[in-house]
């Protein structure tokens, strides 16, 4: 269980978030590469509005924020790559092993997650605006296109590399993101791909230590 | 000059793109970094529909693709960090320096770029749809918010980090998307930092180059 109070690494996360933010909050990316290297980090818990000094480690005010002795990096994607550079369980140390598992992080941060956060933040966001009512088709048709194009590409492969890696990491973590519709179920291989990464035990450890943190703060009157 | 019909690396790119797309489209993003560091590259050309095995090399069909030998990229974040590893001009060799320099690609990539384009989307394709009008206001809000933010941390920096890195190339390419718009002019500091960013002589470089294939395949009867 890699969550030490005493760790050199911390990573920043919410105290509580709405249930339907449960298990997506971006933390867990981190977290989860630390599981997957075995490396205990801390957790900076974060409640209402950001401070003002927290602007100065994540200019966008967003979670998380990952510390690691004087190292402050912001951005999942660049977080979980450096946690990467540690071991090439999640990042291969062959040069083009490397850059394709790169190149899937970007992947899923620029031409998947867009997609797939402008329909859910029509479904959990927006729901009774007008806009968003006359949105909602082509934006799923947009987010459908996208899973389609990765369906398509990971075939009938374990991962979309030769290994589990980073790509797979961020990848799966936005496709775990559009939970209330059936848009991943649609595409079965990716569907599958989806479960086999949630069923790895760093997967679960982070996921649980996420949870948990929530459960400890769930204010009263509010059930999971 | 590096275009060379014989150079090793070769990007794709469209023979032609409506005005409004003009110096625009993505593989400006690797001419610029490789004219920076130096090195030479062929074109590979897309008219109208892409070719089936087109998407064998980028499985959402757009431009850019990167090949050198053996190796293929797609993404323009792993693309231009791909080159990046070739010269410490956009890619420092020190440690912190270097995650950092990765951190704003991929800012620019996840916490601009996708606000930006909703905004850019909504007036470019959009304009008359109902939905567009009714959500544009919240769009270019979300926009203005995303732009604050980084031209806040820029502050009276020359550039985002000690010295011009991909960060910077990526995250101007990002902030010349709007630019219809007054939302850049409205931070002077991050209107000087693109100003700043395409006085560079690579980048002028690389433009001329996008624009110049444009010109050349311009439809009969299009005026730029």
């Amino acid at each position: 269980m890699p969550v030490n109070p005493n760790a050199d690494i911390e990573i920043s996360a919410f105290t509580w978030v709405p249930p339907f933010a449960e298990g997506l909050v971006r933390d867990l990316r981190p977290r989860w590469a630390l599981e997957e290297v075995g490396l205990p980090y801390r957790v900076q818990l974060l409640e209402g509005e950001r401070p003002p000094e927290y602007y100065l480690d994540q200019p966008f005010g967003q979670v998380p924020c990952y510390r690691e002795g004087p190292l402050t990096i912001f951005e999942t994607g660049a977080i979980v790559q450096h946690i990467g550079e540690k071991s090439e369980k999640l990042l291969p140390r062959d040069s083009v092993a490397r850059i394709h598992a790169i190149q899937w992080t970007y992947a899923a941060l620029n031409s998947v997650e867009p997609a797939i956060q402008n329909l859910t933040a029509i479904d959990l966001f927006y729901t009774n605006e007008e806009w968003a009512k006359l949105r909602r088709p082509g934006a799923e048709e947009f987010a459908r296109l996208k899973l389609k194009r990765v369906a398509d590409r990971l075939g009938d492969k374990e991962w979309l590399e030769d290994h589990f890696t980073i790509g797979d990491l961020i990848m799966t973590t936005v496709l775990r993101i559009p939970r209330h519709t059936d848009l991943v179920a649609e595409q079965p291989n990716l569907a599958a791909y989806v479960a086999r990464a949630e069923q790895r035990p760093a997967f679960q450890r982070a996921l649980a230590d996420q949870l948990a943190v929530f459960k400890q703060h769930q204010p009263e009157g509010v059930t999971a």
